[in-house]
């Protein structure tokens, strides 16, 4: 790596430059392929986590989608061979699950949480007369590590029904029908036919849209959508099946500078199936979420609104992307002697996607007020440990006479030091002694959270 | 792949050739390597899933092994690194399971099933006169991924006593005897020795058959097997060591044309252990199990008895065989984009296997009485959804708007292209409302099931 | 692989002769990297089992650890991104572990265990006046596959505080405080500052040796540590949390040629979240452990005092290195065809670390009073299976017919021979009915042990 020289005197002058592309822990909008997309919304997919980095070795069968669609439209029934996590970012939906012989419908709205299992055949409407839907999905694949394969009920352009790909003969069997009749009712025609044929087509999806997979529905088809659908608990968290809401519980941290909502497995036997922890955090502008670590769990995190900044703390080789197969033993080698650590940060904004890997502190500071939601996978048993601030703080532990061997300052001054802060959890970004000065110097929150 | 572009071209016209070798979810008898074979019987392995295709990531660890013994013979006693499930598919055993301090022996018929795990020594005599007996191993190994070792308790030519990898000293301490007794007694003679000794032994195998693994077992031998051994329950399926028969509980799908019997690994603590579930379908001549797909299970499907045909509908790119480690993110893009749907169709001879991934819409006809047993891997919640047909007709479920929206044809005629076919499960693969033509035309089934 | 040729021959020869290197059960010292050093100790990790040997697929993601330090000292604060279950092998230690909001110090002595969960902070003191602490990790990373990532809470020359990872603005804001105090109190201080600070710092570290990571610690700093500091149960080896004694259960086998001790996912709950065994094994000089295999467990073991010889029944082919990616398909075909046992058989001496796979008989022989510890992954239902011996002797279970057809003796002759051995589990490693006979040829211990 040529560019290591001068990247160690950087860290020697105490400054790090690590543009976002060298930050393997961050994920912008490039990083993310469209799966489809038309006038009603759209389907993305963000690159493989593992495919990024070797850091991501445990994520390798976990994929992050993000499905967005138009008031009134409807993503049209398809199963994939994924198990799905949906997390409803903003807007209102219905969803339809479909069994063997019976059918569920949810009405979901942001901060619901649904598990569907891979295999089935599911669709999702936009409710809402205004606003968007955003949905966020995590995607654990049962066939292939990390590739998701959709299977389709319809037809359409570029896309073909599941059931185009059986023969006449068993499809007239299974049926019980003329392949004619089969074709024209359940399977789009084929793309070679006639031209006389494709122009009625063309002219009949102007009504229908059934080419698409996300089409437009009318205020009468969300009705008949809706009857019967269920609405996520308002007192529990513990459904089996049906959706719950983040907010049903008290958040688990909570003060003026903002909120963290979280279910863990142990609360939900659709999470603890996977062993999936979901949470969502409101950082207030000029707030920051006091540094700390997850001991067991790897947090994949959407910034869904606001600006902000997050700061993690790795070691200095885990900045190795793409290098996979070369040199295993020597990174090996180099990772166990090195304990370097080094800082990655970023700034965020809306879309932007960063994972925090077990045991590697983070911290993050909001510049406008922040939403951020997050799956955490190896969920089970996982804790919080917090670095600074009054409650959960790990170091406020420590035996005093540790606190003499361990820091520089004597455990008296550790001691005063760590009762500092009265916070716990979340802590002005611009502390209150240091108040008055700042507020002299307009716009020191903007230097301290956007200035490198 | 130079292949691509005529196989594209035969697509637009709608025709579609794969030779059997690409056809990655068949598996002829060519993919079968022959461990053992003597004039006794033999012990074949088929080809390892994942070398065949990436679509089996999945299967890496999972083997299977069939087993082929004459009337009056016995397969002498081994352990293997690996957990075995057996499914007995014809013929009468007793098999002997061995522990620390205790043995068990069963009779076995077919449709038993029985976990034999990793590390037991056991030995599996055919107690029948006339018929021979076929046994079918699942195998997931505990060491190596898809690799499986066997130890043999005895020595042969060919194979070595695992006792006479020991030193002399050690045997000679650890059995309190000679080593020249311990030889004589336990251990197979070197393949060094004196010729005079070989012709020895040569005219003592002539009685004892003691250089081979299976062997010919008097039937007062098998009489003294046969004590004390226990059969598979009549009534309970739910046995922890014991076998357990496919046939003891009621078909789970059965109509005139054909049965379909299933144990899930919540019906059964051995398989639950392993999350397998095992199945034995029953197809009768010219009738046809309808397409469905299973959510979550792959099932490796083993034909027994009988001719048929399969199809299963894929994607265009999961006919990419020993392309491993190429161009994976190419591929990647591809698969994730392109949802063009592939036909996987052949015909079905005793001996042959073919793999059902999870969500892969699968439909399977007779041409004789064909009689199927599967294996399915990650098979706990497993649900199997019917694409036609009365019940469990998924299809069937969706909202009225929505097949409107999804369908070419209106709501009305998808519902009553689906009230077309009065059976469920199975169903004549060739339809009652044509019946009287194809009366006319004799040989319709045949150019069904054998036409292309 | 020219070097086929030749031992082959020596095969037929009946002699083996492996250097150490070439024998891939065995790890001798030189396969140890040492990740820390000074006067008051060391840590040491094992090369990954999976670089060794493609046999050991299966220990991928294990690590194991050894922890050295002398009496009056303290491994300072650490987290790990891995599990740990630590076994005391000498010495006396007190461990700290800490929690959120809450903190456990366990008195900790020779056969205690506990586990450590990824993530958690914890220190380590020897407590002892006089003697080592020896302290054996088996380490289960959460984050990538086989590599251990620590962090650290305090700074020190070669290594960093992972608080000094955040910036100053985070570090400010988080302990509401000034860049400078934070610096002082809680970090190492640059490693490019003034010269007369390094030297003020030097000076320092004479007497509180901050910079190390195993450090002096007073008699009543230690006194401080025992404060509530809880024993092992004397009666229980079932706790969640806390330790746990090898020696609180009776010896699994015991007579007076050897001990062994074992406690099994089944009996504690800190195992059993892990599928992890541990055992402890006393061979009284001159003795042997018999011959017998583990049916699904894969133990590692340490040789932790004296000397003695084990002996190890593999395969032929097992013996391949370093050859992971080549010839995948002919070495699977090679391995499933042969059955040619192996034996590899190696001296042992303190720090010696053996690997049993699965399946594969061992027998270990003392020439001096031995101290083995073991690690059994996969151990939930692991079954020991004697191949020799009074008792757990599964070659008695066998029917005597088939005894008839397996060996080359008659089943009364492998009956008397099995009966020859009085002794169960551990044996006189130089047969009694022979002891007159060597001891008048004085040194047959020393030539069954070390003569090859």
């Amino acid at each position: 790596m040529a560019i290591k020289a001068p990247f160690q005197l950087l860290m020697l002058l105490g400054i790090v430059f690590l543009a976002d592309q060298e930050n393997p822990f961050l994920f912008k909008s490039n990083r993310v392929q469209t799966l489809f997309e038309n006038e009603n919304g759209h389907i993305r997919l963000l690159q493989r986590f593992d495919k990024r980095s070797k850091i991501f070795d445990n994520l390798q069968n976990y994929r992050l989608l993000e499905y967005n669609s138009k008031p009134h439209t409807l993503f049209l029934p398809q199963q994939n061979d994924a198990d799905f996590i949906l997390a409803v970012l903003s807007g209102k939906a219905i969803l339809t699950v479909l069994k063997p012989n019976d059918r569920n419908s949810f009405n979901l709205q942001r901060g619901d949480i649904i598990k569907l299992p891979a295999g089935t055949i599911a669709y999702l409407a936009n409710r809402d007369d205004k606003e968007d839907l955003r949905v966020l999905d995590l995607a654990i694949p049962v066939n292939r590590q990390g590739q998701i394969q959709s299977f389709l009920l319809f037809g359409s352009e570029n896309q073909q029904s599941f059931l185009s790909g059986f023969s006449k003969n068993i499809l007239q069997a299974a049926f019980n029908a003329d392949y004619e009749e089969i074709e024209r009712v359940l399977i789009e025609e084929h793309q070679k036919e006639l031209q006389h044929r494709r122009d009625l087509r063309d002219r009949r999806r102007q009504q229908s849209q059934e080419s698409n997979v996300i089409v437009k529905v009318s205020r009468e088809q969300i009705e008949e959508l809706s009857k019967n659908a269920k609405s996520s608990s308002k007192k529990s968290v513990s459904s089996e099946s049906e959706p719950f809401n983040l907010g049903n519980r008290e958040p688990i941290y909570s003060n003026k500078f903002g909120n963290f909502f979280e279910i863990t497995p142990e609360k939900n036997p659709q999470l603890k199936d996977l062993d999936i922890l979901v949470n969502a955090v409101e950082i207030k502008e000029g707030s920051l979420l006091l540094p700390h670590y997850n001991s067991r769990a790897t947090v994949i995190v959407i910034a869904v609104e606001g600006k902000g900044e997050f700061e993690l703390v790795g070691h200095r080789n885990e900045n190795q992307q793409e290098q996979r197969e070369e040199d295993e033993e020597e990174e090996e080698e180099g990772q166990e002697k090195s304990r370097q650590v080094q800082r990655y940060r970023a700034r965020l904004s809306p879309g932007d996607v960063f994972v925090i890997p077990a045991g590697h502190p983070v911290a993050v500071s909001a510049s406008s007020n922040l939403y951020l939601v997050g799956f955490g996978i190896n969920a089970e048993n996982n804790q919080r440990n917090f670095l600074a601030g009054e409650e959960d703080n790990v170091i406020s532990q420590i035996h005093r006479p540790v606190k003499e061997l361990a820091f520089p300052g004597s455990a008296q001054q550790v001691d005063r030091l760590l009762k500092n802060q009265k916070q716990s959890y979340f802590a002005n970004a611009q502390p209150q002694q240091r108040e008055e000065e700042s507020q002299r110097k307009r716009g020191h929150i903007s230097s301290i959270l956007g200035g490198f």
